[in-house]
């Protein structure tokens, strides 16, 4: 099925009450299909030009690595040549820092979320909720979370 | 002022809408602020992977030139080897065809709304009709149309 | 489930074999998923080097538009100032010329095929060839072909 | 003589056979001729979105400076603002990483292998298997490996 418009709003909407209960700064969020391609993305007032670029990116590095955007930071900071490789491969779609999350289904990787605007704990922190929120399950890193 | 996430996202519900009772092609909806970055962006499910750039791209290059989209591609039937130039001078943002629409309020042009999915016509009559939703008035050509 | 590589690679091989059978000049053979991204591509040999742009943009602008690309080609002769805005928005990765065929399965469009080397008219046969070979349905239109 | 379609696709082959063997990650496995060009290219389901890019970057990057992967990734880690230049010049083409081998016959050069989605030392394993398989001597250096 993938993931629809009507999931990808519900994720939107629940991580920006997230984002109200913590007064966070302000957030872009940006909801990926498994392919990489917007679905839908609400970037809240006063929250930078560039976040949407940001927030995309995490999602987008997310799925072209297949590994949440935390685990990719981790990594880059190990490699920053391999990691300053693959932003221009990818042509600046990858963002290497967490707040970008796979959305898992009983089906597999779905899609992600990627949330720019406050730090970057707090941002993966509204996705992971906005993700809960729909039912779905937020991957961090390179396998689902256990159970 | 400038154009709220709520102003954007109440624009994009309506305009969807009115794609339903018109019973169109999935449609793409872009709202993109003054400085031609974006608010706010539903896809709907089954709507092409490249609708967000031609929906951004159509609001974009209304921006872009300060003049809406429909215009812009009666000009481009005109002299399109200065659109082609175009295209190249704003890297591929700017979409030359109708469904690219400014949004005005009292204080001037705060943005514009682009639409993807059915013929260009009903693409730009679902943004106008977004934009009249929310009390904004709709842009299509190179000045504002007379009441 | 998408496009597995089992059914690219099955497509690729009936499609090139669909081509020795016609004598016809050698031929690149891409296959997308539904997210516009390689699964299997082979160039035979003495297929020019910019054949896997080519037969990668045909099958990329179907996907891009949710319509097979003899029938962006013909749209592309009505309104050139639109597509060379597409060529542009898309970074080049649309071709709009047949050859770019969506393939279908029961859920809906599951990834395209994209061939390039002899006439387009030829590409088509063979990518058409290749689809049937998988069990699924080829569209070279804005909507399947009627049964 | 080049590296032919059949040759390439007996290295995909054998690549990905191994892969299995080894239970590795789903792999993106790409050849490219001498001139840089695709020849054959297969990613295994469940293989990142931009797994083709890397496996293609890793193998262009080879052939871009002469020197397998590994040391390129060896080199960088010395020089990295020289490779973020290498990068750019190449518009993203290369990736210094092992896993990009070279492909040697009695002539010299013929092509390379890039292959990404498990460790890169798995990578690399997978395609020196892949090429030998194939009855040809891969070089993961700046010089071919001595009898």
């Amino acid at each position: 099925m993938g993931l629809s418009l009507k999931t990808a709003v519900a994720i939107i909407e629940a991580a920006l009450a997230r984002g109200h209960e913590l007064r966070l700064a302000p957030l872009t969020v940006a909801v990926l299909d498994a392919g990489g391609h917007l679905v839908a993305l609400q970037r809240e007032d006063n929250s930078g030009i560039l976040r949407v670029e940001i927030a995309s990116g995490k999602a987008w590095g997310a799925l072209g690595m297949g590994i949440g955007s935390r685990e990719l930071g981790e990594r880059a900071t190990k490699v920053p040549h391999f990691f300053n490789a693959l932003a221009a491969a990818s042509q600046g779609r990858l963002v290497p820092v967490a707040g970008g999350v796979l959305v898992r289904d009983a089906s597999g990787i779905i899609g992600a979320v990627g949330i720019s605007g406050d730090t970057s704990d707090n941002d993966e922190a509204c996705a992971l909720a906005g993700i809960a929120a729909a039912g779905l399950v937020g991957q961090t890193g390179a396998r689902p979370a256990e159970a």
